[in-house]
């Protein structure tokens, strides 16, 4: 049986270097204040607001270090808080994703497209997917066991020497799946 | 392949005759404004605020007609936003589940127990029950496919012949399906 450690992904957003210039002032260093799984990524002391058509949602995370290109990972929920027709997608795949407004205490930023579902996936590192027989895209099922168990299919593979070995769901996910607290999927190829 | 129709009951509030006529007035008669799937539920006019602990939530459709005890059904979305800690229950399985107050335009009714998951299932006919040989609390699966196709286990079969055919979800199992629009769930047993 093999095991992945299951983490939901709260709403959060990866800005650019030029949309932290505006949001927060040129040359501004984003505040590092907890590691997360994956190696390098972390938790920012700075929040922004995501505005959409229809509301505003406060207080967002900000994850570090900076992209290429700023992108607002968001629920189905927020989604419809927001007002924006958001499409699933791997994280970086933003290209005609929907769009909104940042704002920061120094500035604003509109992103004509960003804001996007993430699709569900693990994290393999190359050791472990090699020893699970784990190709990079690979499609999986994973199984989780839990007062609403649930199988989620089409969970996309990615391997990478740079990935820790875990699980990315959303909140809607973790809520439909009771997936909260510690919480292990089954690997079902 | 046994397929069936997937509605998502987004939060929502039964009444007690006691508490109509608290919360409307002695006597009140609730206004029904849509007929729902199941034969005799229908959607009412009215609509009342449920107050949590952390946060109110208005606006909240009541449907009819009137139960013997008041309940709230809502996701854990919700359940999180009004700081109530609320089980994964089937409908009328409130002993000891959350408590909260509920106001309307005349007045306010606290329950000390009654707000709920509700926990998915699907309502059977008797008829398209034994055609598919299903028995009242059998356990099954059901694919969803789409966009995120997701299996839910742990599916309550709930037979009888006041009911219509139709597998019921709340708004953040939908959302972790994409259960969108007219779509029909695998039945695997």
């Amino acid at each position: 049986m093999k095991k992945v450690l299951v983490e939901t992904s709260a709403r959060h957003i990866h800005l650019s270097r030029e949309a932290v210039d505006i949001l927060f002032g040129e040359g501004y260093q984003l505040t590092n204040i907890k590691d997360l799984s994956q190696p390098g990524q972390f938790a920012c002391q700075e929040r922004v607001t995501v505005v959409g058509p229809k509301k505003s949602i406060e207080r967002v995370s900000i994850l570090g270090p900076e992209r290429k290109a700023s992108q607002v990972e968001v629920s189905f929920t927020d989604a419809r808080t927001l007002g924006v027709s958001a499409p699933v997608r791997e994280s970086g795949d933003v290209a005609n994703s929907a769009p909104c407004k940042l704002v920061g205490p120094c500035g604003e930023v509109e992103i004509s497209e960003g804001v996007i579902i993430a699709k569900r996936h693990i994290h393999f590192d190359t050791a472990t997917a090699n020893e699970m027989g784990i190709a990079d895209k690979q499609i999986v099922k994973v199984k989780i066991d839990s007062d609403r168990t649930t199988i989620f299919d089409d969970v996309v593979c990615r391997v990478s020497d740079a990935y820790a070995f875990a699980m990315h769901i959303d909140t809607d996910e973790c809520n439909a799946a009771c997936a909260f607290g510690e919480i292990y999927g089954e690997i079902i190829k």
